[in-house]
């Protein structure tokens, strides 16, 4: 808006567009709630007080008008959808702006992916500003679709979208002094660099902060993110759908320290958030967790806003955006207006039409396999193998040694003791790249289940009870261009494709969600009893969480970081 | 330091340059106090935390450790020192970083002037960013040596010591949409934008904040304040010489919205920097005044690195500059010690010898007044007079109106009466300039002061009970280059020299405030009973501050904000 005008309308000499009367102002700023009327022109908060005339008038009707929500770090993809069609399902629970990490995307299709990530966001009511993916790939020990090293990453750099380098999962790299890590924090040098660091703690916890690293989301206890807080970092609380820290780091926050804090949700599945919601659902579980509301709401407004220095918003204050919310209770916000740069872009839970909706950007196909190379038998070596121990809701995994079950020279699964074979398929360039082993925690009898999605190479992971299920499975996701398929023999018995990049869909996030739900009971059908058995999946490939994980180059030793042999002797 | 050196020493894989060891840590992040050792190299703070080993190791009894303070607004000039000069008052005090306005060289010098600024401040202990002056000249109403634009300041925008635009007191100017005023916000657009709103209100402070003005240090009530903070502004809490605030507002400040504040010092005279102190002595009043010990040194440290975006330092983290305090009563900080960059600077209140002195740059007189062309008399036009009333301690006059004293025609100084005249000579282009009346309240029973010290123009302040006082006065702080003189007829009784611009000596600050003294005793044998008439006469002259001033053009009603005669018919 030009700056005259602004002057003019919010000294009052001119009328404003939109005037929001009858409400009760959050003030994240001066930490009160308090009456005033609101004036806007031109997508921005022009006038706060009284008095302000309009060319519209709106009567909240006494409700609170509180800032547009911001996540402080979320990947898009886990969605299942792209940014626009995460905008539709987000913007109406009052998220006006995210901060993305189109890690997943990058994974698969480097500089391209993130392109169509921006792109696919533009024209959407919802603000999505990217960090530049720092790990990929995410290790050496896992073939990924691309790698960005710190020159391909700095192309980014004077891009008014991208803020900064995104989470630094390569914490041994950071420690260690990894020449190919320090040039990635050098071209973000002065820019906001944010952490990944599960569990880091002592001396090289002081050595990744020292090198820049401003921010983690990854604490799971009040002592861990004391130590982050202790030195330096903003500790985002996180609470995805696979990963429930807010309420346990909670009681960390006080009057003292409650500026270095952010809320943000990382991963969230389609079901989580048109059940629970976004950063609403979030500001709620931090209010009942015992939070203030008016601080609830700041850390997860102003606190963000300015941790990514996004001066022009995070407060209803004269001269920043006005991406605001309504909502009636105080004490368990759930916004029924959201106005993004002052127009209303959704009521009731639901966006309104905007115009000229862009179709989804054009993307290539991704899943590459060359089947006739791929054989799933694993034969016998050894007596005992090392198996996956899935834990129930944790992205950690139990390194378990275990007696293999033997039938004909192969190594086969054992339904029985919930032993089930796991496989992870190259996908990206038909390199025949095969990693092979078994997994515990899954409880599959019978069939098999495939995804696409596998963080952070997203290969194609498959576990089943036997060879051919799981062939079924992951020859159908492929031929869906990515998906996750559940199959029993030679038969699908459900599938949610995923033709963007293996990631996504590109139909409506509840077709999305209902083909999940289908997908997901079936597998329960089959004897798994998992809340989400795809999303367990999806974090057994990533070899960076503790303490054994399966690649498509082979077992990780999370704990000592190198690839260790199936076969115990 | 080197990234990779950096890392290795944080990680504890070599020794740091040096540990401390033995102390209490004030965690202005964290909001705690709790004991660690903090090990530095290069400059930087590398680890915080336990077990490091260092070249060198300094035990500091148990002395507690904080960031080193920071002033939000000084104008260095008003130490009447240089800023080498002025560091070496300050930083032993414990202040390792100022933002300041060149603003009184600015109108007397112009760019020329802010350059010296930059450069006398170049190798001192003490960090120096600029804030580029917005109102040179502050109005049309004064002659000031200089004019500075949009473009002029623009020029400045690529230094990374200037970091934005300094306060912009032309608040009608702003409210009211002066073109050459937005001229210069949009220049500054994105940029930290300083505010100076003295008593502003309602929806002409709406528009200022609109503007995007994000500070203020003006505030003298907490309503004020408080409808500052509201709209989005950072409140400054000031304690000057000659504005006492930080007292007064200091209620507003709360556990909400603590993160709003900072602490500046704005002018502080030679004196009180020498008895009381700098941030020192703020930190130490908000403490006293109810402020909790760590929230008013993160009012010092930490939000004003944050405001002005100084993301390296304003906390004690790793790779965070190490620029530290040490001092022993958390009730009550003096520091004993004083870091900057790791190396200690100032120790026991003294600074240390910093290698290579620099000598004051060259600066060019500035006192330029054709005498012949000055007469002082004022020809009796009426019977009654504007008078400036002057309040002790205060920057607002009272505007009155007396009878006038007359002798022979001319309008005179009535002593008995408390009627002094008063003159502003214009010196900066020999013009012959020259604004006459008559100000109550600085209580002289005979003789004169001069002063070349006149806010915001530094043209030649005159005020006396004779015009041959005057003269003489007036006449030798020209010859001197600019100072301050105490006359009685043709004697001179006292002086200050202030060869530098006329605002700056070039002599150690105790010498000044010895002189200072000097002639503060002489006014008062004359009869002055202010703390400080010079203070008092430098802001008689500055038409942007209520109700009546005297500029070289003539009488200004600031409340009208235009110029009036002085005959009152």
């Amino acid at each position: 808006m030009e700056l005259e005008t602004l002057i003019r309308q919010a000294a009052g000499r001119e009328p404003a567009d939109l005037l929001l009367t009858n409400l009760q102002l959050v003030d994240v700023l001066a930490g009160e709630v308090y009456p005033a009327e609101v004036a806007i022109s031109g997508g921005v908060v022009v006038g706060v007080g009284s008095g302000y005339a309009a060319r519209d008038t709106l009567d909240l009707g006494g409700a609170y008008l509180a800032p547009g929500l911001l996540d402080a770090h979320v990947h898009v993809e886990s969605a299942m959808v792209p940014p626009s069609e995460f905008a539709r399902a987000v913007v109406p629970r009052g998220t006006t702006t995210v901060v993305t990490d189109p890690h997943e995307i990058a994974n698969v299709l480097g500089l391209e992916g993130i392109r169509f990530m921006l792109e696919s966001a533009k024209g959407s009511p919802m603000s999505m500003f990217v960090m530049a993916p720092s790990c990929v790939p995410a290790t050496h020990m896992e073939s990924s679709g691309a790698s960005l090293d710190a020159v391909d990453l700095a192309s980014f750099q004077s891009s008014p979208w991208v803020l900064g380098l995104a989470e630094v999962m390569n914490f041994p790299g950071v420690v260690g002094a990894d020449p190919a890590v320090l040039a990635k924090l050098r071209a973000f040098a002065g820019k906001v660099i944010d952490g990944h660091a599960p569990g880091l703690s002592g001396r090289a916890l002081v050595a990744y902060a020292a090198a820049g690293i401003g921010s983690d989301h990854e604490s799971t206890t009040v002592e861990e993110a004391r130590a982050k807080l202790r030195l330096g970092m903003t500790v985002f609380l996180r609470e995805a759908t696979n990963a429930h820290n807010l309420r346990d780091l909670l009681p960390l926050v006080n009057a003292a320290n409650q500026h270095r804090f952010c809320l943000c949700t990382d991963d969230r599945q389609p079901s989580d958030l048109l059940d629970q919601g976004h950063m609403d659902h979030l500001v709620r579980m931090a209010i009942a967790g015992g939070l203030d509301p008016v601080t609830a709401l700041r850390l997860a407004t102003w606190n963000t806003a300015h941790h990514f220095r996004l001066h022009d918003r995070g407060a209803v204050t004269p001269g920043r955006r006005a991406d605001l919310i309504v909502f009636r209770d105080l004490a368990e916000p759930r916004p029924h207006l959201v106005f993004r740069r002052g127009a209303i872009v959704a009521r009731d839970g639901e966006m309104l039409p905007i115009a000229g909706p862009r179709a989804v950007p054009h993307l290539r196909g991704t899943m590459s396999v060359e089947w006739e190379g791929i054989d799933l038998a694993i034969r016998a070596e050894g007596e005992r193998v090392r198996v996956i121990g899935a834990i129930p809701d944790q992205l950690v995994t139990e390194h378990r040694i275990e007696r293999a079950a033997i039938a004909g020279g192969f190594a086969v699964a054992d339904p029985a003791r919930d032993l089930l074979k796991m496989a992870v398929i190259e996908r990206h360039r038909a390199s025949g790249g095969l990693g092979a082993g078994f997994v515990a925690g899954i409880g599959l009898r019978g069939g098999a289940l495939a995804s696409s999605i596998a963080h952070d190479h997203h290969n194609l992971v498959v576990i089943g009870a036997d060879d051919l299920s799981m062939l079924t499975a992951a020859k159908r996701a492929a031929h869906l261009g990515g998906g996750l398929v559940v199959a029993m023999g030679e038969q699908v018995l459900a599938e949610v494709p995923l033709p963007l990049a293996g990631l996504m869909s590109d139909k409506p996030i509840e077709e999305v969600r209902r083909r999940l739900d289908v997908a997901i009971a079936a597998a329960r059908e089959l004897g798994s009893a998992l809340h989400d058995p795809f999303m367990a999946m999806s974090f057994l490939a990533l070899e960076v969480i503790p303490s054994l994980k399966l690649t498509d180059q082979g077992l990780v030793d999370v704990d000592r970081f190198e690839q260790v042999p199936l076969w115990v002797a």
